[in-house]
């Protein structure tokens, strides 16, 4: 019933120095990038050497509930929010990960996804590393204390020269935030400035909502450190070609963020009114799968001049402890997640825009609902091209075997969801909405609609697939620490 | 910070009779009503002459969190969710309120206030009546038990000839369903089939997800009644003018709902059309906020030319367990409700379209937070008249003291939020929305604009200040039981 | 497994007048009378004209686990822990019941059953009384706000002289704490001094524990009103034969508890001397059934000069939340209420005495264990005459069907619990613990040994038998409430 | 007011190996164990090369309150229960600690305390290892994954020739379980047989509850290996003395568990009686102080003739959630864990008879507690030697400045505790209950007594006063996990 069709965007991470209230603002920071995960939350703050952490399932709020933000206290914290992509949604792989090493308290926060933990994992243990949860996070904290001799911050470096994949990482010690972004730039990061404090953010809206200022971008492979001393910036030994995820634009990100200098919002609108001038549609009224593809739906509704309508309702009070239909409920019709509204609906001629299609499932139940309501047709129009292959960079689609574009041409998919027409945009159109010339080189990774990825990708298509086997054993639970 | 600054709905009411997951179909349907009361919710159900339910503070899906709804069992069964009005929000007035009677078991659920609730509880307790809540449901179940010797039916009769109020019931007796709509029809309640099985409920959208037929709406002062027999329906003794609630379409329904005949959805949008040439704006682009305006600026838009834009995001994860901000993070400016776009806003003369306007406080942060984001002008268009006099019928807005237009001029208004220009509606465009000509007669309440209630209203101003004073004591709680 | 095989008690009842820290007073004294019952608990208090409450399922610690006292204001507080008699264990049946009447709020705690409850109820529900729980204390509720014009202690002696049973009531009012016990004194009260403050209990126990001083039983009949103005005393109108529950006594009370002028571990440790030389065993150690037995065995150890041994013992850590063991671990052997001392008991005579036989099925499984730890004898002591008729005043024994010797000879019981002798006293020997002799009258309710019951019992034992079936439906809930 | 004036036993732990309910056979167990620990408690389990944990704060019915043990599948368990000693009262410190090594998961539950864990947790650190906990369990798991390329027990063996203190480990891998008892058997473990599965315990208590047999006490040194071949014994490399815990024997263990060949309750009772016989007082009555004082109070009632009475009544009901009296009621006497019965104790001179005196404090409050109930005289009698000295090997006494006869003598600490009299066994007196005469060697450690430790102690004062300061800060919660 509830399926999830969509890519889901593993985590969001966020950190500030210098604030007094530094667990405050990252509470409501990550309030701001809930939506990039609602399976875990968690905070970490640092004060007088000691480390204190509280992170549990679920969405912030709950994780929270009963924990007051006093227990953290301290003028830096970092926090995180998680949707399990490697590793089982328990509490051990709830972040920030916190460990003692022998430069103290370490505290890691981290979006994206490292295609060699694998690897990693096994030598670190065959030299003795204990893991405590089976998250590709503690790779990283296991390869820094085994750097040796060096700073903090080479320490790190050394890490993740070992390392491959896309990650955004936000460090705590006991005295310093530091943050990283991968080489290619595959997960976004972007730096900001509250009064006297430095924030880092997954997304640029977590600074509208604290009140801080968006500086810049945390540039691929940059590494930023803030202490007392103020910010310093490490930029990276070598340069290696941006691959900003384009899914980010497309699905991801708040509407309201700016990342890599583009806003989501913009980028999402010209995506559909160049759907509308390319792929066009005959139809009496635009209606965008709510919330994502509004922007969409928009500019294609603009482009086109057909009106826009609001012809599907999404429900917002689908909660974590949602009770699941029976089967005789779901068989008889019952419909949660979206409604369609019939007196918009029936009679017309609808042109349905979505951002993408993953696995189809719920666009054919769309198209259906969009039928049943009256529409006389359903052209089915997405701003996106067909999503083809895994994404291994930290967005947990299904494995490949589910992805119904790698194994079906256009027009299989039209039968498949049972609209009147169907159609994608290239991946020249995606790209031209970013300002690029078709046959131009881009910055972009496209991985998911080409194939082509920007690193090796080792055994990741194997190992996505086991992992997802051993998920959702917890309840909602918590855990709350405190080191030094 | 999180001020909320809209009349807020009391309840949503849903009823099924006939269906052999009652209680399961029920908890769905309030899904769908969720947004007409987040702060309590329950349910009841009949099977063999007992009365099984389970009600607490907080979301449905947070209620039921831990309560299988096979014990509620049974093929009757009716629901509530509840924003509180009258009463404090305590468990004890989460709703169905479920008594034992000398006819057996009986279970209510009530949407809407009575303006005499007062004057009959004090004379119940004269005669020996026991109160267990303070909500002013439990009067009219009094006075039925006080009514006599006739049926059920008639003794619910004889108790409404009593009060005075807008309501829709839902009873659940030991072998029926009985739903009853208060003669003025002042809150709204929709009749629906489900396959063998009747259903009730406050809006139509319930129907819509649990996979029933909307079959119409029940008429003000008509009762319904279902039981193994089937369905009668028992007309109003006497007509009486129907007013309807014109702020069910304009600010609290669902849009995807059909209330007598309008669909909400259309009617918003009619309105930002009448709002576009009525009172026109100069600007680049139009911006709603979100969710209920939505409808009424792509109505503006699509009158004005002007393109409308996402200018405004709201942030959808500020639940029940939310942790308030500390006053000096608020004075930082943490914004946590809704985040303006810069890049949308930015350099742009924004029309502003909002549902309607209460205090006051909401729009002029709004206004505030566009200007912060680069908005060279804001014109502010209301899709409502101004809002000048407290609702007694089941709507709790403020009392009549805080309500900015009760006694501020337009251009007060306008000074006081600092917006470029303002403009309401008029009740007669209002009206035309629905197509009444301006100065015919019209079937709708319009007590908020123009203060002319269609019943008398006692001292209603009076209790609704006290009853404030006693809210919010208790932590979110359920309360399950068996009777009979 | 864990079975039950007491008759178990169903209430303690506290109430204090005049502490600046009333509902704290009243949570010390409860925690020292939650032997009396374990499945719900409540407070009430009041404060300038509101009456505040909270109660729930399960211990008092875990019902105001979350819950400040400070929530609970005022200087007089009553409270009550609850073990379910008549009505299923719900929220709804847990005390204090507050009541709003035409004299102001009330609230009532109740120890004790009333045997005309259910007609009273059928006829105030033919009245147009309301009923929310199916506890009879809202009988008396009913009773009072239908008694008319007088005051509210002149309506309580009105509704009291209606109702027929056993039972200490207190009750409390916006201005009075008042506390009646029944005319028989079938249920304890007693009344205590804290500084300037009045108590009154269900055991003295509970002055010990607040330091409060043990002033007097309250007498039966008595009504005692404290206010403002001090302590008022009004006699029973007319006086009938004191008849005091000896069960109390053998096994319901602390041992460090005075009830009626005895002291209960003093009365108990006689009748295990009374046992010895009666009913005299040839054993090599005396053994305790833990706790209630253990002043009878010692009692029995000293007049016969057999040593007491602790060869059994208790586990303490059995909660609320215990999960039950699976039948196939039952059937293995998992024993988890008691443990035998095989050290202690292999090779030995064991002469074991426990305060009661109710069903018989823990006798048998304390033998069995006794002889798999190496007892060769084990003889069977039993410190009070053959139980044999339900209780009708507030004690939840089985029905009579269940009552092993109201249908076994003490031989067939032998037989049935497998022990090479028992012993019960006999009614005259109970008595003379108590310094009555033979024959001579006594003050005493001993209709569980005799059938002899001081009032009329009408349809109790049906009643009993029904309510059971609807018992252990709610989870762990609580309800909080403020009402005036 | 509830000072808690007792040395603290820091743990228990329980392993079974070849049942098909091995969670299930854990929970009864641990239930058994759960005196020697209630702030934390946890289960972990494995099947199928994966490891399955459970574990949390609070009593064990508390933290499986919501999960179902079939959570837990597999044949083979290990439990524990958890009073903390090192490292604060956190989540991360709970047990069993799960791990992912070369070698697969380990599981490892640990009652001890090891004297170098702070020396060897710095050099881990220094070599890369990282910590999540700040117990000294988590050092042992490190110490065995950087024992190299031996087999696992070959691992352990390593690991372990570097720990130095007392300990009870037991681990489970994938395919065994492992159990081992320090080399001076300072903490007590012991094997018992469940059909065809074998299981280890802390004591045997937990036997007899699961319907286990007890087969004998595992030896100091030894390990224990189960799997699917069955059971193996791999000695200690080298023997060193005996040094078993007295104070097991005194107060920790439960009375029914039988240590090193020594049953609990006989030992406590022969202390009794040479008190008796050693340090006679003249009184009326013996009152033992409850639980643990009740079986020497017995043998001294006994030896004496003085008969024994229930004079001390203890409140069972004081649960974690148990609300703390406020200051000014403390003041004013509440009295919440023990009560004295004036009726037993009034006029009487009492010999009270204790296990240990360690802060002296609850010594005092009982000695006035019995004058306030009307004791004449009261001669304290205490069933071991003077507690002088902080012990290092898993029991969380004060420090050493809290021990009152660390600085007192008898005479100092008689008039402190203001008794008339005071008397302790001498250690020779002590040992003489366990057979050893006067001079002869004796096989245990009382250092807490003498100050001569069996080992190295290394820097355990002050570390034990800082990790004190550090604890309580989390609430109760729970974490899940699966590995593998």
């Amino acid at each position: 019933m509830i399926l999830w069709d969509k890519p889901r965007e593993e985590c969001g991470v966020f950190g500030v120095f210098g604030h007094p209230a530094a667990a405050e603002v990252t509470y409501y920071a990550l309030i701001a990038l809930q939506h990039r995960g609602q399976e875990a939350a968690g905070i970490a703050s640092t004060a007088d050497g000691r480390m204190y952490s509280h992170r549990g399932l679920g969405l912030l709020t709950d994780v929270f509930a009963d924990v007051p933000l006093q227990r953290l206290p301290g003028r830096a914290a970092i926090g995180h929010v998680r949707y399990s992509t490697a590793g089982s949604n328990t509490v051990q792989n709830a972040q920030p990960i916190v460990v003692g090493t022998h430069q103290g308290n370490l505290a890691l926060a981290h979006n994206g996804n490292l295609v060699n933990a694998r690897q990693l994992r096994i030598e670190l243990e065959k030299q003795g590393s204990l893991f405590q949860s089976t998250s590709d996070t503690e790779v990283v904290l296991h390869l820094i204390a085994r750097a040796g001799r060096g700073s903090l911050v080479e320490n790190i470096q050394a890490a993740l020269r070992q390392v491959v994949g896309g990650y955004a990482l936000v460090f705590l010690s006991d005295d310093a935030l530091i943050a990283v972004r991968d080489p290619h730039g595959l997960r976004p990061l972007a730096l900001g400035r509250l009064g006297d404090a430095w924030a880092v953010a997954s997304e640029s809206c977590a600074f509208e909502t604290i009140g801080a200022t968006f500086v810049r971008d945390v540039e691929p492979g940059e590494m930023i450190l803030v202490d007392e001393r103020g910010l310093r910036t490490i930029p990276p030994a070598a340069r290696v070609p941006k691959r900003l995820c384009t899914f980010e634009h497309i699905y991801f990100a708040r509407p309201d963020s700016d990342i890599d200098g583009w806003n989501v919002h913009a980028i999402r609108k010209q995506l559909g009114r160049i759907l509308a001038r390319k792929h066009p549609a005959q139809g009496d009224i635009v209606i965008g799968v709510p919330d994502s593809s509004i922007s969409a739906a928009a500019g294609f509704a603009e482009a086109s001049g057909i009106p826009l309508e609001m012809g599907l309702v999404k429900n917002r009070y689908i909660a974590r402890t949602f009770i699941q239909p029976s089967q005789e409920l779901r068989d008889a019709g019952v419909r949660l997640k979206l409604n369609a509204v019939r007196s918009v609906v029936d009679g017309r001629r609808v042109v349905l825009i979505d951002d993408s299609i993953v696995r189809g499932t719920t666009s054919r139940r769309i198209v259906q609902l969009l039928r049943e309501a009256g529409a006389t047709e359903v052209h089915v129009r997405i701003a996106s091209p067909p999503y083809k292959s895994t994404c291994h960079y930290g967005i947990d689609t299904s494995s490949k075997g589910q992805l119904v574009a790698a194994s079906h041409t256009v027009e299989e998919i039209r039968e498949l969801i049972g609209a009147d027409s169907l159609a994608f945009l290239t991946v020249d159109e995606l790209m031209s909405a970013f300002g690029f010339a078709p046959g131009s080189a881009y910055p972009f990774c496209n991985a998911c609609f080409t194939g082509a990825y920007p690193t090796p990708v080792h055994d990741m298509e194997k190992l996505a697939n086991e992992t997802r086997a051993s998920a959702a054993v917890a309840p909602r639970r918590a855990t709350t620490g405190v080191s030094g």
